[in-house]
């Protein structure tokens, strides 16, 4: 299941730009990302969904030129907290407290988080917080193999040209990877037809038994 | 199918000691990692799986005396490269070019990948080897979900002990996430019956359409 569809997806090189993401496909793509788990259950990432094509040929422009950004018919920009705050922890803990109808503990908790995120300097709370958008990123991944549409993780773009196209960091985010979404071209995707390439099993597991 | 999994999930806090995760299982849980997308395909991360009684006695001395570590059959540290090296990037090169018979254009790319990686502080190497391991991270916590097998995704730890108890610095890695496998105490678990909590879909996806 998940396995197979690992083996199946790989990070497309060439979109078809004539083939559009059904819409629904796409929400469950960004569902697998919101269900994603997450420290402490902050959530401290947000995604945004372009698909204006004056704005993705733009986000092309300081993305190395890749063609996937113009050519998907959807593109994800993950994009981190610049940093812990007293509001967004206080937020979270109202959620769960509405949602639960109580917080046994969870009071407790989040006290001692601040207390040990919010005198951090920013740019450790958003590496921190980046970190949590990459388990969003996989599962969005793997959920976009699962509707058999191709995808390519990016990390390749200038960070923070990207944040100014998008007005993020006036939200206080901030860009960390990218995943258009689309269609592979049938021909012209020179990685399309090689084989995934991973390190063997006894060089990427160690058994302490 | 991923969606449905990710909602029977849940960051399990209490674990059945009596209760062990067949051996295939735990493999396809940790192939699910080794199958995750990297940044340019270096994997930079590890898994170590402790099953060894005292050693994950002393790995909960270090991490909040977590019950999970000890009660758990099964527990996966997630370790990030230290650093990026020539070594190890050549090391990938060979791989590829060895089990694709070919490495059209990858010389180049890996040298470009080399030139702007190794004049780069090993914190910053460090830090963005982490993220490529929480991708990893993901995948294994989905695939876990797929098996029916409980587990929690830790970053509550001292870092510097789990590597000192596993000799990872010396082979050049450091902690970043611990997945405890196993399988939910019938009753005391305090979390296992309350309403998973989600940021709503319109605070976490934003649209440039």
């Amino acid at each position: 299941m998940l396995l197979e569809k690992l083996n199946w997806r790989y990070a497309t090189k060439k979109m078809d730009p004539s083939k559009s993401v059904p819409a629904e496909k796409v929400e469950r793509i960004l569902e697998a990302a919101r269900l994603a788990p997450t420290s402490s259950g902050l959530q401290p990432f947000e995604v945004i969904v372009v698909t204006n094509p004056e704005t993705k040929a733009r986000l092309r422009t300081v993305s190395w030129d890749q063609s996937q950004i113009t050519d998907a018919s959807h593109v994800l920009v993950f994009a981190a907290w610049d940093n812990y705050t007293e509001e967004r922890i206080d937020g979270v803990l109202a959620q769960i407290t509405a949602e639960r109808g109580q917080n046994d503990g969870m009071d407790a908790y989040y006290a001692r988080l601040k207390g040990m995120y919010l005198p951090r300097d920013a740019q450790t709370n958003f590496e921190h917080a980046a970190r949590q958008a990459y388990i969003g990123f996989g599962m969005s991944i793997a959920q976009a193999a699962f509707e058999g549409v191709d995808a390519t993780p990016m990390e390749g773009f200038e960070a923070d040209k990207v944040d100014d196209i998008l007005g993020l960091r006036d939200k206080g985010l901030r860009s960390v990877c990218i995943l258009p979404l689309g269609y592979r071209a049938g021909d012209g995707d020179w990685l399309a037809g090689l084989k995934k390439v991973r390190r063997p099993k006894d060089l990427f597991v160690t058994e302490v038994a």
